[in-house]
């Protein structure tokens, strides 16, 4: 095998592929990227629960395959000039030389990678990536880190009457979010693990016009874009059913500046210690009081009431809680719906593009 | 009391005080930023080694002084909205209030605080800050970070001939960098410890317009610039004499281009392995040639020769020494001296400015 390659093609390559690499297994072809060369230059990585295979642009001399360690490559890649790069699988190692370096590095054999096994590429939806990078990161935050319960390690992907949806929740809170899709596609209702929509949202793309395409069966989900496809297993088992804590029930609703909210939370957290989870406790009457009280000190935040509805309340919430669901709402003013302080939050839009629901904390 | 600023004096102030606090001592005044109010407002910071007084900018309505967790206050400051801040001195707390925020903290008895004893400000000494900036940048990676030899962990501040240099050195390299000083003032010989120096050359401006004073004892040096001192303890003891080191005499002189050299050195880096210590070796003929054979694989560089006079010659290094002296030279080409295989490499200039001297490494 002789490839040459432009640095940067060799690099984006090398770093979309890494990202299915892991180094928290034993076993080392986890930590590698097999490079092959048929008719095309293909990457691939697996961890055996995510897959990618992503095409670079390149001169192909001679076919040929091998695998290696991401890091290595990927540390050496960098290393060298901005210049054309030639790699040639050798017997016992590969060469790579670029103007006057010649590298020499130990491959592995490629035969111990495993792969996915392919299935048909049915049941065909096509996104726009904005759409879907932007689901995740207002949801992916609410996911469960207890392994314990697989399901809500991962998150609910919906398609229902035109409208593609996330769900995630972790016992405490829940993050919804939805966007309308104008293709006519049947119901789905399947359970993504938190990997797979993690690394989605670092490689799809801001652009517009940018698309991504979806096929899946009960076990598996496939997404293409560009050159790159990403492979991952799903989780099995029945999502909760959320639907019945979904409602427009409220006593009392209040409208405030989303930032002007968050850089209280931000000094409200001051005097919290981190390891006792000192709630904050917001306190709704004609004024919006924010305050915290701690062995380290209290701190008491006035906040601006644009509308208000509704009587009076005190309610305690996990400062981060607020904060993590508030960071990824881009409206300028938020509105909060509240009943009662053994009662969840709901923060919403009007369309419900975003639905948050946050359990308050009880205090004493 | 009772203090305004405004944000920024106030994170200038504290940023530049935080420095000399340190979290590794089990005396929690250490971590400590004191804050007193007379007719000016001073913020002070001590490790018991180095000490460090500033004076910020503001209103001052009542006398007092407290003390109080440098990361706490900055934290808390840093959250503030951009506008002027209030910080009241009270029986058991302090509060600061912005806008509509109202924080409290509790202090520390700021009688805990341990000042260093005032001497005598004598043998005044001026320099540009730039200066003493860029001769500590030049030569503080090659101190000792063995504490067993206490002395070679600072470095050698020698005034001599209008000339102020600085020496370190740690059993395997000495580098030194000379820059020359208009006034005329009597010799000086002094061990500085690493810390003040470090703190220095991250607080100290390259603006070519901007001065420093600096005082010293046999204990103790003083430096004041704008409206900051610090203060340290001197390393006792007697530097090595390095003068029989420094000779003209050698073999072979080449001269390469430094970021060429550099980048290949970063390549042959790729095949090292840190544990082992793996040296690089030059191989300079009609040729340049730079390599590394480990088990991980090899690399060969081949570097252009700017100008050569001498034998050839074969000779083994650490590669991060001659990295880290590469890597402080503003020089786009640097020359090497070379004797023999077990002779050190000078790197220098021809006004010596900088002079870096490694040991070789023996390879079997």
């Amino acid at each position: 095998m002789i490839i040459k390659c432009n640095k940067d093609n060799l690099i984006n390559g090398l770093n979309i592929a890494q990202r299915a690499t892991t180094s928290k297994s034993s076993n080392e072809i986890f930590e590698c990227i097999l490079i092959e060369a048929t008719d095309k230059i293909i990457l691939y990585a697996s961890d055996n629960e995510l897959a990618i295979k992503t095409e670079i642009d390149g001169e192909i001399l001679n076919l040929g395959k091998f695998a290696i360690n991401a890091r290595l490559i990927l540390d050496t890649i960098r290393k060298l000039p901005n210049e054309l790069i030639t790699i040639t699988l050798k017997e016992k190692n590969i060469e790579i030389t670029c103007k006057k370096s010649k590298i020499t590095l130990f491959y592995i054999n490629p035969d111990e990678f495993t792969f996915f096994n392919a299935f048909d590429k049915n049941n065909k939806k096509v996104f726009k990536q904005k759409h879907l990078k932007h689901l995740i990161l207002k949801t992916i935050f609410s996911t469960s880190i207890n392994e314990n319960n697989k399901i809500l390690t991962g998150e609910l992907l919906t398609i229902n009457n035109n409208k593609l949806k996330l769900t995630a929740m972790d016992g405490y809170r829940i993050a919804l979010a939805t966007v309308e899709n104008n293709d006519n596609y049947e119901d789905v209702e399947i359970i993504l693990p938190k990997k797979i929509l993690y690394e989605l949202s670092k490689l799809l793309s801001d652009d517009e016009s940018k698309e991504i395409i979806m096929y899946n069966t009960y076990q598996q989900i496939i997404f293409e874009f560009e050159k790159t496809t990403i492979i991952s297993r799903l989780i099995s088992g029945e999502y909760f059913n959320i639907n019945k804590l979904i409602n427009n029930d409220y006593d009392i609703k209040i409208k405030v500046n989303n930032k002007e909210f968050q850089d209280a939370i931000n000094r409200a957290l001051i005097v919290t210690i981190s390891t006792e989870q000192t709630p904050i406790i917001l306190d709704i009457t004609d004024n919006f009081t924010i305050y915290t009280n701690t062995t380290k000190g209290n701190v008491i935040e006035e906040l601006d009431i644009i509308e208000k509805t509704g009587e009076n309340i005190k309610i305690a919430f996990n400062p981060n809680y607020l904060l993590e669901a508030l960071k990824v709402i881009d409206d300028e003013e938020i509105t909060m719906y509240l009943t009662n302080e053994n009662s969840p939050v709901f923060i919403k839009d009007d369309i419900e593009s975003y639905f948050y629901i946050i359990l308050p904390v009880k205090t004493r």
